[in-house]
């Protein structure tokens, strides 16, 4: 099986848009058992995407496009195919109605233009895009242009926005690939996500005691990313299930501690329905993390349930007033120090009656470093109802964004300990 | 001109690792008015490297490849384009001596199969590596494998890790790239971004009057995300700077309230340097969107000059203690609505003492909606010290970050508006 992706979009290359759909899509993919061979990213003008579909034809069994669905007029990617493969296109009314609707739903006028996404090619089946106006298509190939004694293909044309993207392969891509190309159930993949441990240190703790499963099929690999490393187990044959059930043993008591999560697990996830569990809440006092660690927390859905609420004292004076960190204590040890960092966490324990709150105060920079205390430098507190609080000094010293991310990350695996282990101390 | 990118790597197609480069070189590549015109990610086995670069050196002037110049077993590029244009590999002293004193800085063994990357194929220029081991390769290839009537074309082997690719790309690639291929200076590229308007009609309200220029060479292009969409103009030839500016001269009489900056510009930069220019802070309460507008204000560097802080309401309760709402506010019109959303940016004013407040009331979903107030529906409110406060409902129906997004970026439109027309009522 040869699988092959074409991204079209003339944004690409331009370099524009970051193409992230190589990476979600190869992913979702290589989880089910399936390997993708070659990616191309092609201008949205006519003779390039016909000629990269051509030739992806030529070679693969799955094609997948993304993007050149929209309805602007650098959008041919329907046409082109269409016009190579010599079919029709014909209005398809179910798919008319549904962006009708779209529009009606969000009482807003329908651009003209906005028809054109409901021209089906003859004989295609259509992914209904439940986040947007283009339907999602796909084509059995029988004979292939240049090569009529090829066994049939399959050309998917996915939209290119990730949000109608990524629901429409999840929910209509994946489930016909998975019934056109069986894989069957001899193939397993688990993914075990870490934080607080690097890449060559899980490495050398897990290689040894895995060896003999590594003889016998299983496949190791990682993903090392800001803040967390992903342990990936795949394995096929009939032993599959249980070699990869071995192993997580096996890696669980070697980095059982650093492990939050599996496959797509988010920490934030985990700790949403850890503190669910306990029936407990959580509040936030965020300083150069600037809400962050707050919106991670809000992306999962019902965090309405356990979170209560934040405070982002930018500036030391909100730092007084509304968490009530004593004026001694900034004069004294500065605003990026233990003590400070303690009091911001009790302060929004206090003023939310939260059961948990953490605290973050830091230099994110470029500026604002010294010797002392130069640019990284983080401190992370925690307090909570009946314990005594704690605080944590990290040194992240990263671009700005990244910085947040690793701060964000070492904060909330710091919470999950406390939640899962009752502890929060030590890290690492 | 034609060129082409090769990138190498199984954990690219694998989706174990984001292709980042495509993006960095390209738009590296655009503004100096050299364009891309293909791309394509192969994996890193022998029979695929040879084969892309042999289709790539068919039709591209430039050809450029990132990754597979390490030291270990699958780092096959170097082996295979040397193969490939029958070139022997000779092993450069300068190369070698390079890697040796890079391992003895960092007290590091130097691995034997280190020395691989000494090897240089025959009539190479050597792009040397300032933060690793393995140099960069630029080939002049004069007669094309395939074709020998064809021009001479470049090709250029960069390595995969970013941190070299990059300052390689800046201080040797591409110096090298505008002395083969002089570009001259008759080449303009201008984005102007939008929010607030949809692509359909951006569009439809730019094309006609952009008629008579669209047929002298200047080119118009869109690039729609969540919350803005970019025009993109460009143009070559001697008029080519007159042509950008007479349509944006055109494009700013029919949708310039919607422009808020041109190429790389971010909304909330341009927010936080237009506060700094007007002396004034900013403060938020934020409810649905759970600090992502802080995130994204305090990503800009510097943002701590007009950032006082923010308020994250999630619960209803805090909305009362922290930011005075009014109880009976809450009881007779519902969290979600104008009067809470007015009331919280007020509160916010006054807490944190800033000479503006935006405030965000809605429900961000999947669950929380009700029929008179479905999922998406979201008050902004907007208090500025000396006006009245203000308050537009929206309506995001959009999966939870993507409503996150789209709001955060309406809200910051209102804020904009307000500080460049001294209005913020008038959205859309």
């Amino acid at each position: 099986m040869f699988t092959e992706f074409i991204n079209v979009g003339t944004e690409l290359l331009l370099g524009q848009v970051l193409n992230t759909h190589q990476q979600w899509l190869a992913r979702r993919l290589a989880d089910r058992g399936y390997t993708v061979d070659r990616q191309v990213t092609v201008l949205d003008t006519g003779p390039d995407i016909r000629e990269a579909v051509r030739a992806a034809l030529d070679r693969a069994n799955l094609v997948i496009t993304t993007g050149g669905l929209g309805p602007t007029s650098d959008d041919l990617t329907r046409q082109q195919i269409a016009g190579l493969l010599g079919l029709e296109l014909r209005e398809d009314p179910e798919v008319l109605r549904h962006i009708k609707s779209f529009f009606a739903n969000r009482k807003r006028p329908m651009p003209d233009s906005t028809c054109l996404q409901a021209q089906v090619p003859e004989g295609a089946t259509v992914l209904p895009n439940s986040h947007g106006t283009a339907p999602g298509l796909a084509i059995e190939v029988r004979s292939n242009p240049s090569d009529p004694e090829q066994c049939p293909a399959w050309l998917l044309m996915l939209p290119g926005p990730p949000r109608e993207l990524r629901p429409m392969f999840q929910e209509h891509a994946l489930p016909l690939i998975q019934n056109r190309f069986p894989i069957g159930d001899d193939f397993h993949c688990l993914v075990l996500r870490t934080t607080g441990i690097g890449e060559s240190l899980v490495e050398e703790k897990i290689q040894a005691p895995l060896r003999s499963l590594l003889e016998s099929r299983l496949e190791l690999g990682f993903c090392a990313r800001v803040g967390e490393v992903d342990i990936r187990l795949s394995c096929r044959g009939k032993e599959a299930e249980n070699r990869i059930r071995e192993a997580r043993t096996i890696i669980e008591g070697e980095v059982g501690r650093h492990i939050y999560g599996i496959d797509d697990d988010l920490l934030e996830e985990k700790i949403v329905s850890r503190l669910r569990e306990q029936g407990a809440t959580l509040a936030l006092a965020e300083s150069c993390t600037g809400g962050f660690i707050a919106h991670r927390i809000t992306n999962v859905p019902g965090a309405s349930d356990v979170f209560r609420g934040g405070l982002i004292t930018y500036c030391n004076k909100l730092k007084l007033s509304l968490l009530e960190v004593r004026a001694a204590t900034l004069s004294v040890h500065g605003a990026v120090s233990r003590q400070t960092a303690i009091e911001m966490a009790v302060g929004a324990l206090q003023v939310t009656d939260a059961n948990h709150a953490l605290s973050v105060t830091g230099i994110a920079g470029p500026s604002g470093g010294t010797e002392d205390k130069p640019v990284g430098t983080v401190w992370i507190g925690l307090a909570s109802r009946g314990c005594n609080p704690l605080a944590l000094k990290q040194f992240n010293p990263l671009d700005r964004e990244t910085f947040k991310f690793a701060t964000s990350q070492q904060a909330l695996e710091m919470l999950r300990r406390r939640l899962v282990f009752k502890s929060g101390g030590e890290m690492g």
